[in-house]
Formats: C-alpha cells, structure tokens, sequence
C-alpha cells in the first residue's frame, strides 16, 4: 500500500469516479447484447463483432486524437460580442504524459473514452441486418475523432455551453452529467442518418400491406441486457455527477435510485401502453422503454428528486412504443433497435426534463440552448459527416449479402452453426 | 471534484457502501438468468420481461410507500412488560428531501430496494412455466409495500429484532447481514406460496408413474448466472456488513472470502451427492447448491471464519439435492427454479448456522427468535396475502396457455423465432 | 456506519482495491463463456459446469492449504551465494486467524484466490469437448496447492523474483501487477501439457486432407464474454497495481486507459491480419486477439504508457492468428479455445514488452529473468505435474463419450434439450 510512502492523501471523489468508472463498460456489453438480441440470428455474430470492434475503433480514435480536442486543458478561445467563447480543446496526442495530468482531467478522458464507445454502439444498433461492419468502425471513428470531442469540450471540457451559466447568467450553465446530449443524442442522431442512408431492411416494407414485424432473434438476450444495461448507467451517472457537475459525494445516492426509477417507471408504462394497443404487453418495446427511462436518466438522475425522476420515466416509457410506431408506420423508417426513439428523443426529453425540475432558477434556458445546439449544429454535422462516409464506405451491404445473412457474407460463417433455423421464405 | 469546495470530507465506509451497492445489481441480473434457463422455452422471453418489470415494480413500490415503513428515521413504538417493541417506521413518500437525510438512511433505502426487486424474484421463479405476468408483478408489489418493508424494519430499521440485544441481553440482536432472512427465507415462503396456490406444471405429475424431468431449456444460462450471481452476493454482503452489521472495513475481505467458500463449498458437495445418487453430477442442482451456498453466507459471511462458512456451505450442499427430490418426490411439489430448498431451506440454515459460528454469547437465541418471527409470523403473513392476491390475480395461467407456452400465450411471440425447437408431445 | 466508533480511519488505497477485486469475477464468467461458446454445443454444460466447479475447487484448495505457500508472513529462506532466497510461504491452513492479518495480506489471498481460479479455466478450455470434468477439477487443484502458490510468493509475497532487484540491482524486481506471468503463462503452460497429453479431438486431424474446422458452437457468448473480460482484466490490473506493485493511485486512470487500448489495438490487428488471409475477418480469431492484448495487459497496463500499451497490443493481435495457424497446422495441435496463443505466449510477450517499456534501468533484465524461471522451472513442473494425474484421472474421455458430447456423457443431459441441432456426420 502507499500510505507511508505517500504523504498527500488521495482524494476520495476522484477515486469513487474512477471504481464508478470500471463498472461503466456494463452499458457497452447490456447495449450490445440487446442489439445482437433484437437483430436475425443470420446477423448476431456480425453485430457483436461490430459492437466489440466499434469499442476497440472508439478507445483507439479516442485515445489517439480525440481527447485532445475534448479536454479542459489547453483550448482555443475566441472572443465574441465581449464573451469569451471556448470552442475546441488543444491536448497531446495519443495521451502523451497521461499520468502527469490532474486526475481530475486523467478521469474525464476514461469517462469520455467509454461514452464515446457507447455512442458508437448506437448508429450500428439502427443499421442492424444491413450495415457492413467497415461502415460500422468508420461512423465509430469518425463520432470519436471529431464531432464528440468538439460536444463533449462544449459540455465537459470548460467550453461555451458549460460557461452559459458564468457567461449569460443561464442557470448552471448547460448539464449533462450521464451524456444525455453527448452520447445519447449525438448516437441518436447517427442512428437517424444511418436508417436515411442504409435504407430498410429487405421485405421490411413490402409494396403491398403492411409493415412487416421482424422481431428479434432472441429475447432472452435483450432482457438479459437490459439489467447489465442499468448498472452500466448507474455506473456512468454516478461517476458523471462527480466529474461533470461536481456533485458532493452525498448526493450519489439519489442519483443511483433516481436512474431505477426512471427505468422503472418508463418499463411500466411501455408495459401499460403496448398491453392496452395490442392486447399483450410487447417484450422488444419493454426493452426499449427500459432503455429510453435509462437515457433520460443520463441527463436528470443527479439533478432532480426521485419523484421527478419517475414521472420523466413515465412519460418516456409512453412516449417509446407510440414513436417507435410513428417512425416505423408514417414515416417508414426501419430502426430494428429502435435507436431513434430510444436515444435520440430520450436523451433530448431527458435534457429538456432536467431543466424543468432542476432547482437552479434558469436552468431550463441553459438546457434549451444545449438542446438547440444538438439540433442545430451536431444533427447536421453528424448527417453531413455519415454521406461522406456512405461515399467512401457504402453503409449498406449488396443484395446478396441481406439474403445470405450478414454472418455469412461479412465473416464466412454463423453465430450459430449447429442450431437448425427456420427458414423464413417472406423474408427472403 | 469536490475537494476545495467540500469542508467536510466525506467518510470512507458509506462511500464504499455505496460502490459494492453498484454491483448488487448482478444479484438480480444473474438470478433471472438462472430463472430463465431452467424453465421451458417457451417461457423465456416471459420469464425474463416478468423479471425486469418485478424489478421495476419493486423499486417503484418500495421506493414510493414501502420505504416509509422499513427506515430508521421516525418509527412506532409502543411499551410493553416494561419494554419498548419498535413494530414499524413512519417515513415519508416516494423518498420526499432524501438528499437531505442522513447518508446511512439513504444507503439503507438504497440497498432495500434492490433487495426487494431481489425477493421478488424468487416466488417468480418457482411459478416458472405457468404462473401470469400480472401476478407476478402483484406479489413483488405485495412485497415491496408491506412485508419486506415491516421485515427490513424489525431487523435493520432499530426495530424490536435488531435490538433483541440491548432489549433482552441475546447476543448482538437477530444479525443478517446480507439479507438471509429479509431477502430469501421471506421470498423463499412467497415460492412455496406459490406452488401450492398455482399447482404443478402440466404433466409434471402424471397419474401413473414417476414425475416427468423438465429439464431447463439452456444450462448456458443457468451456470453463467450463477457466476454472476457470486459478485452480486460479494456486493450485498460486504455492503450489508458496514451498513447493518456495523463491521470495520477490515472486515470486509473476510467477508467477501467466505461469500465465495460457502458457494463452492456447496458446489462441491452437491456434485458429490448427486454423482453418488445418479451415477452422474446433475448440472441444474449443482446450480442450486451453489447458489444455497450464496444463500448461506448472506447469514453467515460477515459474521463467521472462512472455516465456519465453508462447512456452513457444505451442509447446505448436500441438503439441497435431497430436498430437491424430497419435495419433488414426496410432496409432490412442482418448483422448477427449486426456490424452495435454495432461498427458504438456505436461508434459515444460514441463519441458523450464523448463530452457531458467530463469536457473541447468545447469538444463537437471537437467531432463533429471529427464524421463529420469520416461521411464525412471515410465513402465514405471506400465505395469507398470496392467497388474497391469487383471487383477484389468479396466479396460473388457464391450460391453454400452458400449452401453447407463456411467451405466445402472454406476450404474442416467443423469445426464440428463429430456432427450431423440439416438439415434445409427452408435456402437452 | 463506524466512524464514530472508530478511530483509525482506514487507508483508502486497500479499500480501493478490495472495491476493484469486487468485479475481478467478470474475467472468470467473461472466459468461461468465451470458453463454452467456442466448444460444440454438445459439451456446453459440461463446459461451464466444470468452469464453476474449477472457481470452487480452486477457492477451496487455495484458501484451504495454497495459500500458505503465498503468503508474505512468514516464509522459508535460504542462504546461498552471500544472497537470501526466499523460496516458499510458510502461513496457516484454512486462513486461521484472517481477520487479524494485516489488511494487505487479506487483499494479497482474495486477489490469489481469484487469479488461481482464473488460470484453471485456461488448460480445461484448452481440453474442450474431450476432456473429462474430474481431470479438469484434479488440474485445477493442482494448480491452487502447489504450483500457483509458489509462483505467486516468488513474485507476490516477497519471493526471490520479487526481491531481484533488491539483491541483484536488477529493475525494481521481476513485475508482474495482472498475473500475465503468475496466472497466463502458467495456466497456458497448463494448457499445452492438456492439448499435449489429451491429444486432438475426434476428427480435427483427418488422416488425408486438411485439419478440420470446427467453428464455436455460439459467437455471441463468444464476443459478448470477451466484453465482460476487458471489465475483469481492468479491475485485476487496477487491484494489482496497489497490492502488487504499490502504485499511486493517481496511476489508476492509465492503468484501466492502457488496458482497454491493449485489447483494443490486439483487436485491430488481428482483424486485419484475418482480413488479409482470408478474404474476411474472422470473429474467433478476433476473440482470441482481444483476449490476448488483455493478457499483454496484465504485464504491462500499471507499468507503461497508453502509446506503449497499445503497440504492445498491435503485436500480440498480429502474432495471435499466425500462432494459432501454426499450431493447428504445422504441429497439428488441437487447441479450441486458442489458450496457448493467448494465454501462453501473451503472457511472455506481455512480460518482455514491460520490460521494454518500464521507465526503470534494468527492468529488461529482470523481466528475462522472470521468463526464464516460467519456462525453465514453471514450464517442466506443470508438465510433469500433469502427466501424473493423467495417470490418475485420465484426461481423456473414452471414444463413445466424444461421439455422444461430453453433456449426454457426462451430466446426462444436454445444455439445450429443447432446440434441434444439425446432426454433423463429418464430425462423428
């Protein structure tokens, strides 16, 4: 031990972030087993070798370059209208000198290095049984090295929204302790470029009738998922209130109860509302409502009560199966994790309930104008960024390759080789 | 970090308490896997959404009204023979200014309500294969409101068990650390509520011949959650070891040693016995021993040394395959998940053993009372509301149901659509 | 809570690394499921449940009797050459007395205990589909009694590995935080006496033509493992930095950080050397490459920089694919779970590049040392250790257990009664 060698005593919070921190990778493994679960069995190998090398393209572009435009280090600062306006962190480069760093930026950058990864997951989850995996690394490195360090030095980093606050006397300035807005939506939005971009999956939309139902290949893995998913989230909310919003140590509790409540809550009424529309409750849109109420979590479980956050649950948990819906039927969008509804309007009512029941006075104002930024700059950015990728790197998968599987045509061989399928003619 | 702004720097012990807590969570995750796989299936995705929506409502039950009658902060008292019986706690709802309450109160409810969503779970477990989602959720409801809370009161809230020490000089007061007796002996009565209120599987007994195996669906699941299930015990033991038992932190290793000998060593003697009894080790009741063992050290780990927990672990080990077959066989019980033998018949042997290991004089007249108060009072207290539950939610599920399984009948489609799965008239 | 009562606060730095040893159980269930789903799904069961009776059997043997050979308290030495050897640990049977050692030794036997199950599963992974349970349970405890102990004193508990520097003016003393050597290169020299004296499987090498493929039976318990193994390694390697190598606290961050770039750049490179060779990547070999960058890690995570680790990485996840080619084709070694590709030779490589790459003169020079008494004494012991209690437990199941799976043989039942599964001539 090094107590008697050690004269400053460690800080306790830093090393509570960084305990926290280890038990966050959780949200990557529950995210990517629920993404495999609700794709084709012909496609599970090739999604979770997705997810796990969209991890390892994430800490790699991370690491390498991205922190260094994230940080709270150096930074570029432009002075505007008589405001100081902090744009773009100015680090080393594949963390050189890491461990001379404060410990309070070491933390930021493996708090980040996670949560890029976990935003990485959620375009690839949206481009399930259709996506190439290079498609898959390519939109990972390309959200790692350039739009999430430039949004997470804006909210994490010391930039210009976390100053709106000292600046423009708007609340707290914007807050986003869990990544609401940094992984949640930006993932979202990817999501959304990725459904425009790769298109529907084969026989989703038939010229004729309906929308066809594809459930998921295995249930069991997206509910399973879901539990390893909470602790994930616990985990990056808990570390998150320390790092990114400075919480005092006491406060960690209700932020741990907050975010089961706010699954819990969105659980139930998914439940209630699939139950009264279809007669049965549905299991993928459970899931999904589970998840939704853990990303609006993301932005409100260290900043509200426990009432609030169950009723922000609440309202997200009704909010999923009727969009989910929407999107599928009206606009004919075919999301097969339902990445959308779950990460991109969670995070964004997430942000948006955080304001409403935050204490500081303003803060709504603060959130509104981080919401308007997601909306206004990264939407865009993200789209613009993922057509040039799709030019370079077709998102979508040749003919051949939907109807062989993607298992088959992407890595010669099946997840599942000695289990019997069924053949299902009207997908093919 | 908070450290300039912070004055009073945080004490250590609650801030670890609250990190094992993250990992508490893996105790539900693994113990619905384990669930899952040893039913059917065609139950599984059923199986495993009542898990996670059994979670939600307990946290939402428990967090919202139960949590007022299981804490510390105000509680009832009434006086009698010249002594004062602390019967239950008057808190306020859904946790109103928690973030103001004492960091042991909210540690507390923090670990309450996981540990709840935990006993929910098992008299779920033992109604595998038939028993309704909507009454799943009632009697984890039932739990969470009124049972657990009044329970968690007497033995961690200041109540009259907790203070059979001071009140009546026996030992320490009834100990149970990691909830042997509030967690598993009480849903472990709610298992055996279950089976005799819902009945046998269909076919389970025929009228001629010996009971038919049902063999799990996937013993994957079943030993990796029980893998799993080990650090969720490590995390509700050493939490419950500072915040219940009052133990120094050095204390916790032990703690934790003991949690793994008491599961192996059950293990161990499970696989013995039932290699001598079937000529061959039985896989699924490996998996029952192991997790009696985990049972076992709720009780035992905090208190004992690593030689007391590993005997505590191997009598339990070898009782439990023959309570197994003894209720099976004898009783003609039908308990798929043997919730029975591992979470009712473990946790009183633990109990039991955690009085008759533990170093205070009279720890083992307290114990008693406490498993007198748990048979006495728990056991008919939860018969008695099970059984008013199941007339308005009747628990079973009509044959129909049965045979077409739990996840078309309930849910619409199965967890596994894609697989082709053995038709096997001998259970229709 | 105890702050009142007591008033030596505790150090924060063991608390630390009890926390981190709370999740070390990850890698155990990550390479178990790695190692089931990498089996044919004929031997599932028995797959895991041997990896859970090997936790158990080795909890038991080394709590029981191992660890007094590890330990630091007292220990044998002898003089030779004007220098002290301290050859063997010297402590109490069943861990008398646990609970008055300093808190150091408690956390040195809970990591052991951990690290010794861990390095069992690697030669039973190495005898998948044809090895017997007892010969698995007999290796395993082998390992916990006498071979790991002595290791782990020589560099653990103040052996004379340890104390090269010290006596020798070599580095600081062989290192070795994460076990690369201690538990990799031990339990992959495990895995070679098992390929060796077990031999290949039926129909892996037929006599004319090439060797058979016999892809895993599940991927995504294959890929999915390989995410909760990176949460087991960085917590082992965390936890080890403290015990081990007395690490500030301020190291953790670049410890978890060059964990996670390890495994990733492993990955990276072994995708894109499986591209190359075989026209697509290859998800088993890309396991096998992410497994073995975080073996790489156990050596190098606490002692080098995030650009070090990573090329540390790179190289591992090149050689992984051809060593795992040459040993099935050039020596016609069997090997299904790649453990001596991973295991093995990740550990020395991992042992050298931290020397390489340590900050401290001469640690080359001890890492040398360290290798040459894993393969000149480590390497012969393990061998020979093995070969006897093959000649006591044969490893080998007979001709008609491989034919029927090692689940109908061995439990009497499969791990997936209900699902049909193609009947594969070719491997009859």
């Amino acid at each position: 031990m090094t107590t008697a060698s050690t004269p400053p005593v460690p800080d306790l919070a830093p090393m509570l972030a960084f305990g926290f921190l280890l038990l966050a990778p959780l949200a990557i493994a529950g995210l990517s087993l629920v993404n495999a679960g609700l794709g084709r069995s012909r496609s599970a190998a090739q999604a979770l070798l997705g997810s796990v090398a969209i991890a390892a393209v994430s800490f790699i572009a991370f690491a390498g370059v991205g922190a260094c435009f994230a940080g709270a280090g150096g930074a570029a600062v432009f002075t505007a209208a008589g405001k100081s306006w902090n744009w773009i962190g100015t680090g080393a480069i594949l963390l050189g000198q890491m461990s001379k760093w404060p410990m309070e930026a070491q933390l930021g950058v493996l708090f980040e290095c996670l949560a890029v990864a976990l935003a990485g997951l959620i375009p690839w989850g949206a481009g399930a049984d259709r996506m190439r995996l290079a498609a898959g690394w390519a939109t990972a490195a390309a959200l790692s090295v350039v739009l999430f360090p430039l949004l997470a030095h804006w909210v994490w980093g010391g930039g210009w929204l976390a100053e709106l606050g000292a600046n423009f006397g708007l609340g707290a300035g914007f807050l986003d302790g869990g990544g609401a807005g940094t992984v949640h939506v930006l993932g979202g939005a990817g999501a959304l470029a990725v459904v425009w971009l790769a298109g529907a999956r084969r026989g989703k939309f038939p010229k004729e009738g309906l929308a066809t139902a594809m459930p998921g290949h295995n249930a069991t893995y997206v509910l399973f998922g879901c539990l390893l998913a909470l602790m994930g989230w616990m985990a990056f909310n808990s570390a998150g209130a320390l790092l990114w919003l400075h919480a005092e140590p006491s406060r960690l509790v209700v932020t741990a109860i907050n975010t089961m409540l706010a699954a819990a809550g969105a659980l139930g009424s998914t439940l209630v509302v699939t139950w009264v529309r279809f007669g049965k409750p549905d299991a993928s849109l459970c899931a999904n409502g589970w998840l939704a109420g853990l990303v609006t979590s993301s932005a409100c479980a260290a900043l509200v009560s426990p009432a609030a956050a169950l009723v922000t649950g609440v309202v997200m948990g009704i909010a999923t199966p009727l969009l989910v819906e929407a999107l599928e039927l009206a606009l004919s969008i075919d999301d097969p994790s339902g990445a959308i509804s779950v990460h991109f309007m969670g995070g964004l009512w997430g942000l948006f309930a955080a304001g409403v029941f935050a204490p500081q006075r303003g803060q709504i104002l603060a959130q509104l104008v981080g919401i308007a930024t997601l909306l206004g700059v990264f939407l865009p950015a993200v789209y613009l960024l993922f057509e040039l990728i799709h030019r370079l790197v077709p998102f979508r998968v040749d003919s051949d390759g939907e109807r062989l599987g993607m298992d088959l045509y992407e890595l010669g061989g099946g997840a599942y080789p000695e289990f019997v399928i069924h053949r299902d003619e009207s997908y093919h």
